[in-house]
């Protein structure tokens, strides 16, 4: 009667979504105030006032036609040359606004690229910890996603075992940088590294490998240079949200970056983007975007939090790696399973995902874009929690 | 290298587009006043003043993490909430917030449900003339389009045809009402009749046969009830839009209603939206949709214009059906070859599309959703193009 499969992706809940309706059952029974709900991946900083004030602007001073119409499909062309300038200015590339292709947020972005690349038997490679939705948008393109387990010492990437994956089916490396959900962010001597191994490969099998970078939380990052990868390998497909640079996740706008020479993607990239019905990204936002393009992203909240979320768990004992980017910690969990783990710590009302969704067990994310004061008051508890493990 | 499917779908222009280029070549050449463009269903109407004004509003009251923030991948509850009881109130039904599914518009609506309900070969029947992305957004999640020819009396449908092509892989029938492009609106008999004949076949085969009413022109109406489908036919996926209605077909907003009893219809949507990269419609567009329920459509200019060609077309002798509804006439082309005629038509710079493409050889569609103005200056050079043919 129906498509099975679809159901079965349209109802059965992912675990964080459990944990977040546990939460919101538990917050009914003892107040909001008393669970420290560390579940979700939704930015807590404000929409930045310059969103507000430039959508009044777009609204007062152009024909609504123009405004709300419909685009060429890869997005307005201007809107495109001005992020394509605005690009370039940071990253020192040559783009104009044929190398743009505008999206519906960083999903559809990563998905259109999918579907683009996929053909009979391919391979993508992503590595863990790795965000739980890039399985099913690579099967649902007909793909196969290939796994590489984590370097847990620094949440790089675990070289001899991804050589290693390589074979003459593997189409894409998806990377996402900095990482949800291990706050890492991958060194210039990283994507250094995974562009020769790439080369080298793509000759090998006499076919082009492309890289799918992931970039979401590209303005959310604490002191680290992040490398533009296609500046190291130039047949990488760069898909970008403004879901957490300028919380407007609900508002499904980003793009993806298609460099020169990959003219053929492009023409993939326009028809995936069809069948997937993603006519244009919503037209206000291409607008909106363009206008402001170069703003800054306020991250000094999830600095603070960052901070504060790590020193309290290195205090109470927990091993983590230092906070780089995204709004994210990943400790260690205080016993093997993660799954018992977390729900040891919902005693205390401390919401956790486990490791193991991401694809990395024996480890925990907690989400810090959460009040400050949420955190201060958790820190206690995590304690407690890790007391229970020293007797 | 790439997916080649995707490449074609993405760079094969259509008839349409093609036209709508050479009309913007000529345009540069010989003056915008000069070309007569009928190519393009882009709602010339401007966007209602209130959805400015509702706009402004929500961002001066609400908190913009509460505007921008993600919704639930269905919608916002409270959303969904007000259209079903606007929807209630319009045609009698019974729905609530769990009967909507907001959607990025129409294309999307009609893609998830084609892919919610798609199995290993099953059927889909639509009737031509037919909105041409059927084919491809139908063949994308695995189905096959079967096409019932023009009933070309009246636009209504051939049912004797039409019950010979249903068997057991039929699945779903698509209609389009009012129609793009015969501008028809189908009849309560119509309805009635194909809710009887579908009601046999689905005891016949002992299996549901589904009906998604693709209802993007559903406020385009002159003087014509529209019946509400499942009203007359419960086994029925309303999809519906914005983008024609209130001019936003840029902003990608709309629904899909599923009627009780279909729940797990429902849950295949969630999962099809989910792999078609559908995160959540956008949010800040469900609230306007939400607050904007139950406002009127300004068709005066439609209606105008509708009149003013069809009696220009009729006084030059052409033969044409009433306009019922949407923005499109339908004549019959001058002589059998649509395309020699669509061709011949160039010469007065009168831009129109064949009906082969939408299924329906011998006819042309002319969108009237441009300035009446045109339309008016129009009329002498259709006369000229009529009097080719009577030489």
């Amino acid at each position: 009667m129906i498509n099975s499969k679809m159901y079965e992706l349209g109802t059965k809940k992912s675990t964080i979504r459990t944990i977040f309706e546990f939460g919101r059952k538990r917050a009914a029974e003892v107040g909001e105030e008393n669970i420290f709900d560390f579940s979700l991946g939704n930015p807590n900083v404000p929409t930045p006032q310059f969103i507000k004030d430039t959508i009044i602007e777009i609204l007062n001073t152009m024909e609504p036609t123009a405004i709300h119409g419909y685009t060429v499909a890869p997005g307005n062309p201007q809107v495109r040359a001005t992020i394509a300038k605005s690009i370039n200015e940071r990253f020192g590339t040559n783009y104009d606004a044929s190398n743009l292709f505008i999206t519906a947020g960083a999903a559809a972005a990563i998905t259109i690229s999918f579907k683009a690349l996929c053909e009979d038997n391919d391979e993508f490679i992503t590595f863990a910890p790795y965000f739980p939705e890039y399985k099913c948008f690579v099967e649902s393109v007909g793909g196969k996603l290939i796994v590489i387990p984590a370097q847990v010492e620094d949440f790089q990437i675990n070289f001899d075992e991804f050589e290693k994956a390589i074979n003459e089916h593997t189409k894409a490396i998806i990377i996402n940088s900095p990482n949800n959900p291990s706050g890492a962010v991958y060194s210039e001597a990283t994507i250094k590294r995974l562009s020769e191994i790439l080369l080298k490969k793509s000759e090998e099998f006499d076919k082009p490998i492309f890289i799918i970078s992931d970039e979401p939380y590209r303005e959310i990052a604490y002191d680290v240079e992040i490398p533009y990868v296609p500046n190291y390998y130039n047949n990488t497909l760069v898909c970008y949200s403004y879901s957490k640079s300028f919380s407007l996740p609900g508002e499904r706008i980003g793009y993806i970056v298609v460099p020169n020479g990959l003219e053929k993607v492009y023409g993939a990239i326009a028809g995936a983007a069809r069948v997937l019905t993603h006519v244009n990204a919503p037209s206000l936002w291409q607008l909106v975007i363009a206008k402001c393009a170069g703003m800054p992203s306020d991250i000094s909240t999830y600095r603070r939090n960052a901070e504060l979320l790590y020193n309290g768990l290195i205090d109470a004992g927990f091993t983590c790696n230092k906070p780089q980017g995204a709004f994210y910690l990943f400790p260690k969990c205080l016993e093997s399973d993660d799954y018992a783990f977390c729900e040891r710590a919902k005693k205390y009302d401390l919401l956790l995902v486990p490791g193991n969704d991401f694809g990395c067990p024996g480890y925990f994310r907690a989400a810090y874009c959460i009040k400050t004061e949420t955190i201060e008051r958790s820190l206690p508890l995590f304690k407690k929690l890790a007391a229970e493990y020293k007797n």
